[in-house]
């Protein structure tokens, strides 16, 4: 049967490592899972519980744009945590950040059109640009850049769209305000769209991470309830559009998703202020990062930038290995811990990286971090 | 700021009735829905029971294709409904129909190709196709075809790919097994892929539909989880591909979507197997299709197919209209009936056109009926 080339989508490398995660637990093996980017924490159980009383209803389609109860909870939470005035009518209840991209692009760019993403980056950026017929441009960034874009690649890269994160996925790194404002000052300068992917924010470590809504009303701000409020599952996000394009983001909404799931919208607007649960769940990726850093140190594996947000770190491997993905496969084996081998956030350097991923348990992270330790011990004696 | 020329989705006419309908029962006023094209029962009681024992669980991501239980008891279901042996790897849980269709148009189509819809139907196939850099391209059918695209009309019109529906909306007619074949025929003819929406299958009357799936394993087969079996608010769907097709809709899924929503999926699981209640729900359908034909009859709104499936009757009103959107604005006014101008359905001849839903209850259609005749009795003397 007939198929598209723009369909041609790469698979993703770290569905290879699950599978042989998978494999070798099936087997029996106790497997330590740092290849997985989801919080092990399900929805706050403060929302479940209020769910449970609201099954009895039939819960059929929302309105496009959403519960208009949850986008004003969302409108009121940019004031909360950002200081920033937000109208209710700019917010779209999303099918989860995946969502909320499929909109923007559509939103955003025609046919061929080129839309840039510093690499490494959330490999699905590339593929979903792809899937709808756009341009993905690659942008190789350095550690020097904390792996984020430069005002300059807009024009130098003839972009019609860039796309950041702050924090990033796999770097956990982030913009600061005159960052961030540079990069939409290039934008607006090239009229180039920004979108600005969010949706690691609360869970960062020394500084709160900046919000594109902060520096500009002109940008599209993807977020999500699947990090920070723990809803992975759940497939419910949302999107900050500008004034002026909240009709045509309606429209498509309403023909592309009808709208975002119902009982999950419900449960979204309970969990945004299940904060102490959250806050917990915070504490833990806190504690979480301080071992990773010091135990990836200790096991020498020490070319990192320690993460300024998310759950990552992205450690660059180029001292043991020019193939990540064996590398990978050797950890998994001989230490029975599951990493990301670097290739799908970056198809050029990523065979001299690994991301390490830290959303599971302590006890799991120590665990994990003591067999590491001793693998690269045994590597090197 | 910039935005994009496929993204200039035509607004939903059906929403400006619903909003007048909204503002109408704001005032006081008593409106019947016959514009709605939703169940107005929940999920299955059965199924929500079990969710909540469910809820206990994280309920993070699924794998890309959906929960493998969920696949086994799908492809069991055509084994039951259809007497068709279908390998469950085959089977793609979807976000909704929604969900599907934009799979399906990225692994299917390359930008700018053409396919084919035939009109009148349901406005959000032109839309999503727009909105993802593929070219619709509507073929008017006839009363006297059934309202459905013929086998020509694929080379006539020059096309990469064709949806069909059956039964369909809004006419509620359905393709037999013998057209349904010829279609695919032809399809196979001209290297264009055939998209089978069977959204409204389980909703039918005198005779079964006939799934794709009897007639070809090399056709795109869409389902939902919303119409039978009444979650609508639940977003989930799926969606059968050739065996070949397997791999490449399942990177594009998990790029795309990473999942549906697991809660639903969970809810599918169980309300797949809810038959009495579905059919008590089914049996409401039927009731008011008998009383729907009755009584648009005796209110002399007499040019229609009666439906062989789905919960709508569309209606032919040229004899008193050139302005559909208008007689539905003076409905709603004078007889407190909202019901779809046929606009959405069909841009060209729409406007000689009504759609009427009667999925909700059967007072509510009893009573929606009584209006109608007063209102068309009133408006001819």
């Amino acid at each position: 049967m007939r198929h598209s080339s723009r369909g041609e989508v790469d698979p993703f490398i770290v569905m290879d490592v699950m599978e042989a995660a998978r494999k070798a637990e099936e087997a029996g093996r106790h497997i330590i899972h740092m290849e997985v980017g989801q919080p092990s924490t399900g929805a706050p159980e403060g929302a479940r519980k209020k769910l449970i009383e609201e099954l009895e209803n039939p819960l059929g389609y929302t309105v496009g744009l959403g519960l208009p109860e949850l986008r004003a909870r969302i409108a009121r939470h940019y004031g909360e945590w950002y200081d920033v005035d937000l109208d209710p009518t700019r917010v779209v209840v999303t099918s989860g950040a995946s969502g909320a991209f499929l909109l923007a692009f559509s939103a955003l760019f025609d046919n061929g059109e080129r839309v840039g993403l510093g690499t490494p980056c959330y490999p699905s950026y590339r593929q979903i640009l792809k899937a709808v017929g756009l341009s993905p441009v690659d942008i190789p960034t350095t550690f020097a850049q904390r792996f984020q874009p430069l005002p300059g690649d807009v024009a130098d890269y003839d972009l019609a769209g860039l796309i950041v994160a702050s924090p990033a996925n796999p770097t956990g790194t982030m913009l600061d305000q005159g960052s961030l404002a540079a990069l939409f000052d290039a934008c607006q300068a090239a009229d180039a769209a920004l979108v600005s992917d969010e949706i690691y924010h609360g869970i960062d470590y020394d500084t709160a991470p900046v919000s594109a809504l902060q520096v500009t009303n002109e940008a599209y701000v993807v977020n999500s309830f699947s990090k920070y409020f723990s809803m992975t599952g759940w497939r419910v996000g949302w999107m900050i559009v500008p004034d002026d394009h909240v009709r045509r983001v309606e429209r498509l909404a309403q023909n592309m998703f009808i709208c975002a799931p119902h009982a999950a919208q419900r449960v979204a607007l309970h969990a945004i202020d299940c904060t102490d649960e959250l806050e917990q769940n915070k504490a833990i990726y806190a504690a979480n990062r301080s071992l990773m850093i010091d135990g990836l140190r200790a096991a020498e594996l020490t070319r990192f930038a320690p993460p300024d947000g998310a759950f990552y770190i992205y450690v660059d491997v180029s001292e043991y290995t020019d193939d990540a993905l064996k590398f990978a496969a050797e950890i998994l084996d001989e230490a029975g811990v599951a990493v990301t081998p670097g290739l799908d956030f970056d198809a050029t350097r990523g065979h001299h990286w690994l991301r390490f991923s830290y959303a599971r348990g302590t006890d799991d992270i120590r665990e994990g971090l003591d067999r590491i330790a001793r693998f690269m011990k045994a590597r090197q004696s």
